[in-house]
Order: structure tokens, then C-alpha cells, then sequence
């Protein structure tokens, strides 16, 4: 028996910010406990390669048992958040209650459809490894009930999609998106018209990636319009419908297919937290990323509200993944007699890519695009996956893609469940 | 337009027979339309390494659509058969239907539980692809479950696997199992007792492999034991709950997963043909392969009832692969002005791989075991498997998993769908 018991730090959430703060806070002597629905953490910014038949889903997924293999003194448990209670330092999950000493909230975030109804029932959205998966397959079933529609308008609307939100989300998709039409497709489907196939990329916004300089933004829609994707700025959807998408000023497309990436907002863990949220009902934190009535509880990542320079941090992978180190560090500073130094983000730039060859960068106040930027993205991208296995199945897919113009993975998979089904007798 | 009409045959399932035949047709002149209810052609055999978390679900599923560019004349049409009516030549589908000159039937097999309610409610089997997604699903979340169970019976039947069935498919999924607890679990849940879980291989007759020589059966038996699988011939399974099994002795065994590998029929594609049945409801066909009581339809693999020597011949890969190369042959030799052949199966031996490094396998007579079966095991099935990056990808995991005993693809993937579900919002 220990005479003193080790003090406990639960890490709520297993994305960037979470496994940042998990292996910061490996070895370091104090008990840590990882919390996750799933028993993975998964690397979103390629969700959308899964989503265009680019890549299988394990590869960019990595179990956390097998992260965690390598670092002292950490344990998983997969579950569900039910409650937060930081006045007795509690957290309540559907499999009972933990105290810690520690907290540190890194719970991401989930799309927001503002409200709309009509969309969040009709849009896809690109936040799960399911969300990856269910739109390959309605992708992958429209071409193949188009190949089989007689009427001409139902078979234009089975093969037009409408991607809203011209963030890097949006662009990668849309590019990605026809280039699977364009490249792939056209060999797939030698009875189908290209010309009956659109992909529509809608921002509300004046220009496209509004976070880069506006050159890069440009370049970006000339790309994708060269690409054949029909890029609108100033423009405002207002519903959905199953087979339309409805816009602010009255115009109706004729589309199966709506993909959401114009907007996010915090998790529902922030809501479990009292007090006044910020913009998207994120959670306002001091300089140190502690809540203002709790300095145990460290908020990182998108569910964080923190401002700086006078503008609140974007809700993106960097941000989470300093902002996990930080608190992690802060923690063992603390225990260690130290202070809590304030939190500052190093913004080492943003990227986003269009199609083959072709992407968008800034690197410390540099603009990058066309090639050069698509061999950093790449790189870039490898390097933050985690697992080698994955690294090189991700990295035979894009050459494979890069030679022979073909992705693998269109498969239509079918409903399946983590529970049992009646057998199929 | 031509002045002459092509002939057209249809070939009804893309597993091994119908794939074989396809290509055998493919340039021949004929108008080929291959039907499938799912867009890929599936390597069963791997089935097995999809749900021990050896391998991605991906990597041993090939699109149809991908096959078919590289041959003249295939097309391809996604759907369900709902009914045949040979009498006018016709293929009913979901979606309307196909008149032919030539039809090739080759549905495959599934699993049969001889019409017990209990077992077929509550067993896993391995057929689709889903089958292995969500066998491997339920094992990982039983070890996620037995990680935080407190109550020890509990946990030990969380732990427990019973196999039934000692052919091929549950000697390799009983091996590959027992050596994901053994090497993967071992690591990734230190807080549990690998002596509370158990794999158990049921078979109803005396010896593992029956159809295989005897001493492989006991090589089998032997290598199953060591690697702490316990093995039990003469042993019937009499019913099913969720959480028990019950033996025709009496004997219940406390444990939370059934897999089935007992038995397979003929797909209900079968019972859509009027006339007697034989064993398995297998369609009797003549020696060219045809109906008695129409030449120009073919059953071939799986579904097709076929006497050789005095033996209906096995349901089993390579004799489907033989049945849809002759059958394919055949029609071309007929619209040639040549004439039928009778089939006859040419047996090369079959195999079975039990865990790392050992299998056993029977070639032209020859009897092998050890780590030479199990190379010769895993060369044939790297061959057979089709896509050059699907074995690349297989070849890595197999590696992968020889060297550092891992098998990183341990994720329990949620809920997926392949309709819209509402958002999350």
C-alpha cells in the first residue's frame, strides 16, 4: 500500500487536445484517467477522404489502449459523460461516478445547423467515423441508382451535391468530391452524363477560406472552378428538403445530396458546466485555461472560449493541440510547487487542399499554393497522423490515387451495429 | 444499330463463381450483366481476420464496378433478385426486370441453424462483411465491459467465446481469436486475468477437419490446446440465451458470445426454383451444370447440388471458382455450335490456418503442417485476393502482426447506415 495516494487528473475527450495532455502527462507521476465513447482517437481532418472513397476508416483511427501501451500511468475507460460536478470534483459517466484532483475538458465539438430543422434532418455532416461512412455510401448509392433512373430530372438530382460553408472543410470536400466524379466515376458509370452531375459549393461569406489571406481564397475558387465545382460566395441556404435545397433568395436546386460544414459549435459537455458560455456555447477560461470558479478544471481545444490579441482562437487542431500540452504542463508545474503560466497560442499557420497537386498554406505569415503547398499538406498530414501502420496504408492510397487517378475503398457497406442482430434466418 | 440482337447473359452474385465466370465470359461477344445486391466481390475466406481486428474491412472487398473496366461487354447492376421465372427467360429485380439468353446462378450459401430459434437469434456467424464488423465490435466492447465489471461470474462470461463448428472457419477463427487475447488483450487490458476468459471449440464429430485427413485434425486439435483454446469433440449444442449455452448433455456454459460455423445452405435464391432440392437445399444440376429442366440456366459453388464419385461436392471456394469457369466456357462453346462438356472438379486439396506460423493443408494427396502450410496458406490467399493494393494492405497487416504481434485494427465502429438518419442536432 502507497502511504499517500497519487493524485488523479481525468482527461475528458480523446481528440487533439485530449491525447496531447495524455502524453504530456505520461511518466509524470500522477494517476491519469482518459475518458472516450470511443475506444479511438480519430484524426478528423481526413474524415472527408473516407467520406470520397479515398481511404479506409481504420486508417485514420488509432486505438487508445494502444496509445497509451507506451505511457506510465494512464488508463482508459470507454464511456459516456452523463454529468459534471466541479464543486465536489466529480465526474458522473453511465458507469458511475470519479473524483479527480484534475480535470481537463477536451470534448471537441459537433456541427451546428443554427437551429434549422429542415437541415439537420436533410445535411450530412463530417464530425464521426460514421458521418464518414454513411456519406460514401449515399454518394456511392446515388451514382448507382442514377445508372438504373430513366427520368432525366430525378437522375440530375441524384447526381448534384451541395456543399455549404467554404472553410477548409467545405473546399476539401468539394474538390475531393469531383474529383471522384471526374476521374473515377466517368469509368465507373460509362452510361452516365458527367455534364448531368454537378457539385455546388455555397459560402455565405464574400470570399472563400475568409481565415487566409485573400489571395489564397482566390486561388482556391479559380482551382475548384477549373475543377468544375460551382462555386458561390454571398450565398445563403435556407432549408432542405429530402430532394431540394432551398436558398435565402428563393432559388431551389434540385439535390439528393447536402453536405454541412458551415458551422461548429461546442460539445454538449460544455452545457453540463454553469455559468455564461461564449460564441457557439464555448466555455470562457482564464489565461491559464482554468474555469474562473474552479482552477482545477483546465477547458482546451473547441470547447474552449479563450481570446487573444482581442479575437477568440478559431476551433481547430492546433489550437487544441497546444492548448492539451499547456494544460498538461500547467498541472504538473502546480504539482511540482510551480505556477501556472499563462496560456499563449503560436499560430504556426493554416492549410487546406483542393485536389491532386493543388493546395493552399500559411506558414508563419508566408502564402503558399499550388504543389508546394500540397507536398507540405501531405507531409504535414503524415506526420500528425498517429500509428505507422496507418502512415504508410494512408500513404499508399495517395499514390495510388496520385498514379493510377483510382480510390479503392467505394464500397457500399451495409447497416451494421455494435450490438447483436436476429440471425438472418 | 446492330442488325442482330447480342445475346445476354446474367449472372446472378459476384462471389467466387460468379466472378470467375464473368471474367471467363468477358470479350466473348456476349452482352454480360452481372447483378449483385452489394457493389463489391467479397473474399470470404479473410472474413475471419476482419473480426479478430486483423485486418480492415476494406482490404478484402474489391468493387465490382473496378473489375468490370478492364473486361469488354460486363455491366453491372446493383439489386435484390426477387424472383426467377425460367419458363420466359426472366430475372426479377427490385427494380424491374431482366430477360436473358443465359443465366448463371451462383447466390452462394448461408448460414444454416437448422431452424433453431435460440442459436440463430443470439450467434454470430460470418457471411458479409457487417457479419465481421460487428463480431469484432462485440468482442472489443465485451473486454471494455469485463475491464469495468466488478462482478467476477459476470466478467468471466463476458470473457468466454464459444466457436461451434470444427471445419475451416471455426478452426481459424477459435486460432485467431485465442492469439488476439493472448498477444493483443494481454497488453491492452492489464487490469484482467487472462485464466477468466476462455475460447471454446465445439464439434459435433470426433475430430476437428473433418473432410481433411485425420492426423491434421489432431495436428489441429494438438497446436488449438497449446495455444489454450479448449477443444471438445462429440460435443452438440442444444440452445442459445444471451448469455449462456446450452449443451444436448446438460451442460450450461456461461459465456456471452456464440459463434456459429456449424452449418451452411443454399442462399434463398434456391427456393425461388421450383422442383426437389437436394441436402443444404441445393438445386440438382446435370452434369453440364444446367437444369434438368432448362439447359440455358446454370448453378454454380455453393448453391449448386453436384454429384462427383459418388459424393455431393463440398460447399466450398474452389469448387465455385471450377463451376463458374465452366459454365461460362460452356455458353461460349454452345453459341460456337460446340457442345456442353460435363464438369468435373478437379481437387487440388484444401487448407486451413490455425494461428501464427502453423496451418494445415492437403495438396494433390499430400498432407502438410507447420509453418510450410502456413506459408503455402498465405501465398494462395495473397494470390486469390483480388487488387494489387488490397494485398499490399493484407500483406502489411500480416507482417505488421508476425513482427510486433499487433493488430491495430481494435476500433468499435458505431452505428452506420446507409440511408440519412436525422442530424445530430
Amino acid at each position: 500500500m502507497h502511504s499517500t495516494r497519487r493524485k488523479r487528473v481525468i482527461i475528458a475527450g480523446m481528440g487533439f487536445g485530449g491525447i496531447n495532455a495524455a502524453q504530456e502527462l505520461a511518466g509524470s507521476g500522477l494517476d491519469v484517467v482518459l475518458l472516450d465513447r470511443n475506444n479511438y482517437h480519430l484524426f478528423q481532418p481526413l474524415l472527408y477522404q473516407v467520406a470520397t472513397a479515398g481511404l479506409e476508416q481504420e486508417s485514420i483511427a488509432y486505438p487508445i489502449r494502444a496509445l497509451i501501451r507506451n505511457w506510465y500511468n494512464l488508463s482508459y475507460q470507454m464511456g459516456e459523460i452523463t454529468g459534471l460536478d466541479p464543486a465536489s470534483s466529480r465526474v458522473l459517466t453511465d458507469d458511475g461516478e470519479l473524483v479527480y484532483d484534475y480535470l481537463i475538458l477536451a470534448g471537441g465539438s459537433v456541427t451546428n445547423f443554427f437551429g434549422n430543422q429542415g437541415i439537420a434532418r436533410h445535411a450530412f455532416d463530417l464530425k464521426k467515423l460514421t458521418d464518414a461512412e454513411r456519406l460514401r455510401n449515399s454518394i456511392l448509392t446515388n451514382f448507382e441508382q442514377a445508372s438504373r433512373e430513366v427520368d432525366l430530372q430525378k437522375r440530375k438530382a441524384l447526381l448534384s451535391f451541395v456543399v455549404v460553408g467554404g472553410g477548409p472543410t467545405g473546399v476539401e470536400f468539394a474538390g475531393a468530391l469531383s474529383e471522384l466524379i471526374r476521374f473515377v466515376f466517368r469509368n465507373d458509370y460509362p452510361t452516365l452524363r458527367l455534364e448531368d452531375s454537378r457539385v455546388l459549393l455555397l459560402e455565405a461569406a464574400s470570399s472563400l477560406l475568409g481565415a487566409m489571406p485573400k489571395r489564397l481564397g482566390s486561388y482556391a475558387e479559380k482551382r475548384l472552378q477549373q475543377m468544375g465545382v460551382e462555386v458561390r460566395c454571398n450565398c445563403l441556404v435556407a432549408d432542405a428538403t429530402e430532394t431540394e435545397v432551398h436558398l435565402a433568395n428563393g432559388e431551389i436546386i434540385a439535390a439528393r445530396t447536402l453536405f454541412w460544414s458551415a458551422g461548429v459549435k461546442a460539445c454538449p459537455l460544455a452545457a453540463m458546466l454553469l455559468g455564461e458560455k461564449g460564441p457557439g456555447g464555448r466555455v470562457p477560461v482564464k489565461s491559464d485555461l482554468t474555469l474562473n470558479q474552479y482552477d482545477n478544471v483546465y477547458v482546451v481545444g473547441d470547447m474552449a472560449c479563450f481570446q487573444q490579441d482581442n479575437r477568440i482562437l478559431p476551433m481547430m487542431a492546433p489550437v487544441a493541440i497546444q492548448q492539451g500540452r499547456h494544460a498538461a504542463r500547467s498541472i504538473i508545474s502546480r504539482e511540482q510547487g510551480g505556477t501556472a503560466e499563462p496560456f499563449h497560442y503560436l499560430d504556426k499557420g493554416s492549410m487546406a487542399t483542393i485536389g491532386r497537386s493543388s493546395a493552399v498554406a500559411t506558414a508563419f505569415g508566408l502564402s503558399l499554393y499550388g504543389f508546394l503547398a500540397w507536398l507540405t499538406w501531405l507531409f504535414l498530414h503524415l506526420y500528425y497522423l498517429i500509428g505507422f501502420r496507418n502512415r504508410i496504408v494512408v500513404l499508399l492510397n495517395w499514390s495510388w490515387y496520385y498514379w493510377f487517378h483510382e480510390r479503392q475503398v467505394r464500397l457500399i457497406t451495409a447497416v451494421s451495429q455494435t450490438t447483436k442482430e436476429p440471425g438472418d434466418q
